[in-house]
């Protein structure tokens, strides 16, 4: 009786909606995992380029919120059969991605270093901020010129 | 001419496409956190209720997952001209939260709490696990209920 409460409330959870297609919910959720990311690093360009004020106190926000994402475990993000040729036009993570996890590896860790470093200077000064950001742009770009699909 | 480099390196940076409309980027990047959050639920709620197995240590890492969510800063998800009225089809975030800040921090607080004690029993123990599955689960359908519309 306790248990079939329980499974009548889980069914009744506000993440009932999930997993109609499991494989697109996955890609979902990445595209969410880069559009955190690049809403922050959005931000900080902005201010690297004068657009918005630089905000000390903001600029650290956003590179700590960049830092929390690092500690994020992506496994499940990249789950088999979520690549550009699983599911063509929804995502444009090459296939590549899943055949060479140690490139990808690499590549990640020069993010994730990348980040490490902009977080200590972000809030001190926007001359070191601007110098980070672009380190960490380069970061991004590598891993996208090989694993990512041009559109 | 230093600055004049960085400046172009920073157009050219692969978050150049970032900020067409700056509030539905913001809606955008948004709806990410929750679909993260909704993945890893989405996860343990299918291992509670059978539709795979109990793993301790793929539940412990949906439940970090969803602890290193929690420190994320939500400020700037959350920016005034973001909401249903003035997105409307976009977001379904009401309006009320931004006129409710202490209500909306009080729910927030229950999340959280949630999250922490799914987080110390995920790994160990599936029925504990199914409670505070349960208990998190009722912690969204609060904030939803009163500040999410409908449809």
């Amino acid at each position: 009786m306790r248990k079939a409460l329980l499974t009548a409330a889980l069914v009744a959870l506000p993440v009932a909606g999930f997993a109609a297609d499991p494989a697109e919910k996955i890609v979902e959720a990445r595209q969410g995992y880069y559009s955190l990311l690049g809403a922050n690093m959005g931000a900080l360009v902005s201010m690297v380029k004068g657009e918005t004020e630089y905000d000390g106190a903001k600029a650290q926000t956003y590179a700590d919120n960049m830092l929390t994402l690092t500690k994020y475990n992506l496994g499940h993000l990249y789950a088999p059969g979520t690549s550009a040729d699983d599911l063509p036009g929804k995502t444009r993570a090459l296939a590549k991605i899943w055949e060479d996890p140690a490139g990808v590896q690499e590549k990640g860790m020069a993010f994730v270093k990348a980040v490490e470093n902009l977080d200590e200077v972000a809030g001190l000064d926007k001359a070191d901020l601007a110098k980070a950001v672009q380190e960490l742009g380069g970061t991004c770009k590598g891993c996208h010129d090989d694993y990512r699909a041009k559109d």
